[in-house]
């Protein structure tokens, strides 16, 4: 090796720990650059966008054109400042308003000719155990702590101990959509604030037991709603310390908002112009909130979402990945029969490492995924035996699976739903990170390996080999063995003609 | 009371003991009419009629004008012998062809207007496990035992002990519908055979290993197709005893059959005019089980579908419900808050007593679906508590349920469905039995059950009065309550919106 040589790849050993999170909000963009060192997570940098994109959605949840601009323009601006990121070192994630939008697609598509890095859509429960995360790392609490998180389209609330999550909500409210439901005007009257926090408690009805039998001892807010209300409450502060926001605090400034009674005369300077045309409904939710959950004082922490996620991709660097996990724990609670899974799986890894490179499964998660699929298959044995695909898709689709986003959940659901049966091409849905070849190609694999294994014994199986060629694969069974089995033989040849319309052949001898 | 009185009345009872079932198979329609006696069932008379509905049905699953009428007229017959009956004394259950036939509703609307019982359509595992019922009232053995019943579209397979099945199974393959696959022309050629009877062990692959893993002492077959072939194998027996089907003499009688060529040749006396055209593709059902599961000998029993149905009426009678049964098992299984799920059904119940006549909800079996729907509203939980309704209704709709119809697990999943959060009117499925108003009654007393327990708490809810009227309720509370919960009060408001949408009209005080 040169030297040459040497300084490149120690360079790029560098590089692979510089990593960047973008929080894609419903009111502002959020992009953290930080450096992973030896499991320690340095910021380097933070740029905000305000954007407001569930402002743009309208009440059939189609994102207009003008907020979609707003946006692109936005990561425009972040693609220049993660020019030279490798691809794996960059997370970009989406949280309720493209979660809502029908038209998302279009968004994410446009996102990709902007720059590489594709952007995920986190389902809420995800989110929430996203921003526990991050204020778990960045900040130590004896006891159990409450998190609430008002984001642009969504609160997020979480009780947790230590890095541990206990519970995770994500509730339909947020500044942006609660200002134009009750606020829209700017106007700001009693009686709209009176409607707007009945309606937070209305919300927070169905969670409000369960927390409130957990209980915690402390209580930490996130994000720009509740930092600029935590700001204004420091205005009483007694001294050089700061102080938690009181539902007593949280009242008075509704009573002055009254006064002042509209957004354009919010002069207070903790509340910044770009603030102050959402700050009413974050201040109606928090009051809702207090009250609904009997919170005395709740503390300010500057970490959220996108430390979360730097935090989840540091854990993924020392492959601890929290999916697998989350794989295994449903697995347990749907009480798998784990040794047929595990048949699947063996044969699955087999087919897959015959078959990544001439199939050009370039993915390194398809490995991965095509692993939980095989271990999650029968899931839905716990519903019905018949229709167990049926059954077994619909539970991945709405479980909440920590780790994961809503595409890779979605492809899990997917592959599990094809595993068997008839299979319509025109049935499997469309990604916006996973190519279509690529999905039927796993679907391909892993109904082989479910059709290997039909059986249920170990002992069924022969050594075999598997060939794959571009399109296609070859399976060569020890000499007769196969023609001493008719009926798998019959299978494989009605599996010969849903690998074809896959686009993809099959052969056995 | 006079003399005339007493004898009506004496003449009333004993027609209540006075029942029938009609089976509507895929090949032969069945009625059975029978005395319930103290417990026994004395069956009165039996009529059968070839009606081969499944040959009716094209790939489309769309049934025939032709099939339609020739069920029709069968069903024109039936009604003239049940000419007396009350309503409640009759029950005609359907089977594979009108589970799969996507205008099934025509055609039990159109029976509807031939005879005042509705046609009930039960799923497969629920006619296995009538079909065990038939033969276990009917047959005693020591043991496990194996019950295999070869119908038109459909075979049902159940292993039990006594009265109780442990397994029950219903594959997609009939008589019928083998004999139109592979015997299309009437020829009985050996390669045909041989692809059919891979076919059956194909479909038997998935039920194999657990059949043969529990199990069974003895086998016993029912309905035609099998009472044929046990009728040709006493040929050979040795004496006066009936002997038992066995491999052997199976495969001589497909030789047998393929040396004649076609099945008009096929001039058995034990074979009727009407089975010669659908054996071929029994035989080989028959063959291919007695392969899948090595089966040594198979008896006869003469009790089927139509039996089971009428001891099922039996049980009801006797007030033995089994659907409570099926209902408290779901409950445990899917670990339900019997506490919350036990506030609702009171909630439930004592609005509904006051609902039943002003809004005309005459069944009597409403009040006993609302009780269910209460008590397994949360089912879904075990998902996701985000869209619980959904997914309750996604198990109850998939889930076996001994006891229920289709229609009636149809209704349980429609009102679960829409227990809680916005309901469109449009989405409420149409039922063929029960009528659009009755099932949004329904829908709207268990939602008002479920939103008046919102809080989870026993104490919660004060004392109250329900007024109905014609189309609505007024609740009344005690003074002041309401005016101090202006969060319920709230979610009542809205409620009273959703209600609105469906003509019904709700008030509370």
């Amino acid at each position: 090796m040169t030297q040459h040589e040497s300084a490149l790849v120690s360079a790029e050993s560098r590089e692979v720990t510089k990593v960047a999170a973008l929080d894609i909000g419903s009111n502002s963009f959020h992009l953290v650059v930080a450096r992973i060192n030896a499991g320690s997570v340095q910021i380097l940098h933070r740029v905000k966008q305000k954007v407001r994109l569930a402002a743009g959605l309208d009440d059939d949840n189609v994102l207009s054109a003008e907020a979609m601009e707003r946006g692109l323009d936005s990561l425009r601006i972040v693609a220049q400042s993660l020019e030279g990121f490798a691809p794996d070192s960059v997370r970009i994630v989406a949280t309720h308003t493209l979660r809502k939008a029908k038209n998302a697609r279009q968004f994410i598509e446009a996102a990709r000719a902007v720059m590489p890095y594709p952007v995920e859509i986190i389902p809420g429960q995800e989110e929430a155990r996203l921003i526990y995360s991050g204020v778990a790392h960045t900040s130590h609490t004896e006891g159990r702590r409450l998190v609430v998180d008002i984001g642009g389209g969504s609160t997020e609330f979480i009780i947790g101990e230590g890095f541990t999550p206990m519970v995770c909500s994500s509730l339909q409210m947020g500044c942006v959509s609660f200002t134009e439901r009750f606020f829209a005007q700017g106007e700001l009257k009693a009686k709209a604030f009176d409607k707007a926090i009945t309606a937070v408690e209305q919300e927070l009805e169905i969670i409000q037991e369960k927390y409130l039998k957990l209980g915690w001892i402390q209580c930490i807010g996130t994000s720009g709603t509740i930092k600029t209300l935590f700001n204004l409450a420091q205005r009483d502060r007694p001294n050089g310390h700061a102080i938690p926001v009181t539902l007593k605090s949280l009242k008075e400034l509704m009573k002055r908002f009254i006064e002042l009674g509209h957004t354009d005369k919010l002069d207070m300077p903790e509340i910044s112009d770009d603030r102050r045309v959402v700050v009413a409904g974050g201040l109606a939710i928090l009051i809702g909130v207090f009250r609904a959950l009997n919170i005395d004082g709740l503390e300010y922490s500057p970490a959220a979402l996108r430390e979360g996620v730097l935090y989840q991709m540091e854990d993924e660097l020392h492959s601890a990945d929290i999916r697998g996990r989350t794989a295994t724990s449903l697995a347990t609670r749907y009480d798998i029969d784990t040794a047929q899974a595990n048949l699947v799986l063996n044969t699955s890894r087999y087919l897959f490492d015959q078959c990544a490179k001439p199939w050009k499964l370039k993915s390194r998660d398809f490995r991965n995924m095509l692993g939980w699929a095989a271990s999650l298959h029968e899931v839905g044995l716990q519903i019905n035996s018949r229709g167990v695909q049926r059954h077994s898709a619909y539970i991945l689709a709405n479980v909440d699976m920590p780790g994961f986003t809503l595409e890779q959940q979605n492809l899990l659901a997917t592959l599990v739903r094809f595993h068997r049966k008839k299979i319509k091409t025109s049935e499997i849905p469309e990604f916006y990170v996973y190519d279509t070849t690529s999905v039927r190609r796993l679907i391909g694999i892993l109904r082989l390996s479910v059709l290997l294994n039909i059986k249920r014994q170990e002992a069924f199986l022969p050594e075999f080999t598997a060939a794959a060629s571009k399109n296609g694969l070859v399976l060569t069974f020890p000499e007769q063995w196969l023609e001493q089995r008719p009926i798998l033989y019959a299978d494989l040849v009605r599996e010969q003609s849903y690998w074809q319309a896959m686009s993809l052949s099959l052969g056995f001898e």
